[in-house]
């Protein structure tokens, strides 16, 4: 694997290029701290985005579905789709409308989908997004059943180009509007797991693993 | 203004219907809960998908970026947008891998955008954007310097068709899973506002405002 996603047409940033990188290790930071991504494809000449689940493995991005969901049947049949992933995480109040803005930490991928048929195949990455999402969880639920899988849509998306920009930090104002007797700075926004509410139908005694208490108070 | 917007093949809802509305209170209450979206066009045939601020007025969504942008330069020609927002709400530990998921309010718009040329109408736009992000800053900042307007490329899309999904609750498991002695349930997802923190450079003495310091540990 290489450092860096090679730059192109596609996934060169063109706006505030300070703030990008390509670098394989800032991308894939970023994709594994989110658990939802914009998946957008063109269908019939038309855009589409639609928020998915997600999991990673080195290069591959997994998504799935109801295997009938027209996202699923749509990517199945489309040869790119576009990737995002943006956390806030701050806004910026600047002296001037023009240079208030955000921090955030984004990725944008492009790549070909593939429907993965393969029953083992489709486990092994049902079991990546799992794991992604919810770290620990799959090997204390019962087992999948053949028709459970049958019925789930798996897309394997293998990261063709990507590009991330992160943006941090105090307001970037104009020399002269420091002396401005106005208020400047920051307001950080924080996205955080709180405390586990357990479902009313929950069996006597029966506790989270220590896996799933350990998520509680996490930040992405 | 209808209650609802038009159900039709580009913002009907496939899955989980249930879960889908097309009333116009929800679809902008979960348009005005969020400071990001997720802009689709297609560009060269290709998907391309950016996140955007925004501002919403009646059923004008308006967004931004520098005139000379990719994306803003690419709005202005292209016919058809589609817009996403989604707010993850809690994870849903179910019995089995299959029925865990995610609670989430989701929108998705399709519209037509249209560069706005006029000078008063995209100080009007920007304002709208500044007030949905940052409520009560656009008075307390310096007037924008008509470069800075010039400089700014502003979009107003239309909204002809949206959807609105949101999942709450508890697990919906297999009837037979209830017995499984494993723990079910939802871990919670908080997106907060926290603490202001000053500039390095403010000048002594200066406060955050009311309307600024009333943003702290506010929830999206």
């Amino acid at each position: 694997m290489n450092n860096e996603y090679k730059v192109s047409q596609q996934n060169k940033v063109r706006q505030l290029q300070k703030k990008a990188t390509y670098d394989t290790e800032s991308v894939h930071k970023i994709l594994d701290s989110a658990l939802m991504a914009s998946v957008a494809f063109v269908h019939n000449g038309q855009p589409v985005v639609v928020p998915m689940l997600y999991g990673r493995d080195g290069t591959t991005i997994y998504l799935h579905g109801a295997r009938k969901a027209r996202i699923i049947r749509l990517l199945e049949s489309t040869t790119t789709v576009c990737l995002n992933i943006t956390h806030i995480d701050a806004l910026v109040y600047a002296r001037s409308a023009f240079n208030s803005s955000m921090n955030y930490r984004s990725v944008t991928v492009f790549g070909s989908p593939r429907l993965i048929e393969d029953h083992d195949e489709k486990l092994k990455a049902l079991r990546i997004i799992s794991e992604c999402t919810m770290p620990g969880r799959w090997d204390e639920v019962r087992d999948s059943h053949d028709k459970e899988v049958k019925m789930t849509g798996v897309i394997a998306l293998e990261i063709e180009s990507a590009s991330a920009k992160v943006s941090t930090g105090m307001p970037d104002d104009e020399d002269e509007d420091y002396d401005i007797p106005i208020w400047a700075g920051i307001l950080p926004l924080e996205s955080k797991f709180t405390t586990l509410q357990s479902d009313e139908r929950l069996i006597d005694d029966v506790e989270p693993s220590a896996a799933i208490r350990s998520m509680q108070g996490k930040q992405l």
